[in-house]
C-alpha cells in the first residue's frame, strides 16, 4: 500500500536561524512591523510502499534519522498519511 | 494577542524538483527501496500579533506572496494557530 509522510526539519531549540533573522528583516522593511519573529525549516514528502502505517512511520523516521535531517542542530517530526 | 502561523511553501505540479530527485537517489544507495519520491519544500513560522485570527491569516498569506515564495514556481499553504 502506498502512504505519504510528511517529514518536518526545524532548529532545534537554541540553535541560531541567520535565514530566519535576514527574512524578518526583510519583513520588517516591507512593512510588516506585526510580524515579530521567523523560524524556517524543511519540509520533505515522501511517498512509500508500506504494508501497515507504522512500517510507513519506521521508514520516514529513519530516513530522517540518517539523511533529511542533522541530528546535531535539527529536529524532525514525522507525519503519515494515507 | 499573539499567534502563530505555519506557511507551508511547496513547488507547484509539474516543476521539477531537482533536489528532491537527488534526496530519492541518496536514499535509494543507502537502501530505502521503500521510498518511491521525494518533494522537498520549506516551511516557515511566524510569530505574528495580531488582533483576530483572520487578520494573522491576512498578514501570513501576504507575507507568503510578496516574499515567502516565488508565485512563479512555488505555490503556498498558510496554517494559523493561537
Amino acid at each position: 500500500m502506498k502512504f505519504q509522510a510528511k517529514v518536518n526539519v526545524s532548529l532545534k531549540e537554541g540553535v541560531l536561524d541567520p535565514q530566519g533573522q535576514t527574512i524578518g528583516n526583510a519583513l520588517l522593511d516591507l512593512g510588516f512591523e506585526n510580524i515579530l519573529k521567523v523560524k524556517t525549516g524543511k519540509i520533505f514528502t515522501l511517498e512509500i510502499e508500506a504494508e501497515t502505517e507504522s512500517d510507513a512511520t519506521r521508514a520516514a523516521s529513519e530516513a530522517a534519522s540518517r539523511l533529511l535531517a542533522n541530528p546535531v542542530i535539527e529536529q524532525f517530526k514525522v507525519e503519515v498519511v494515507l
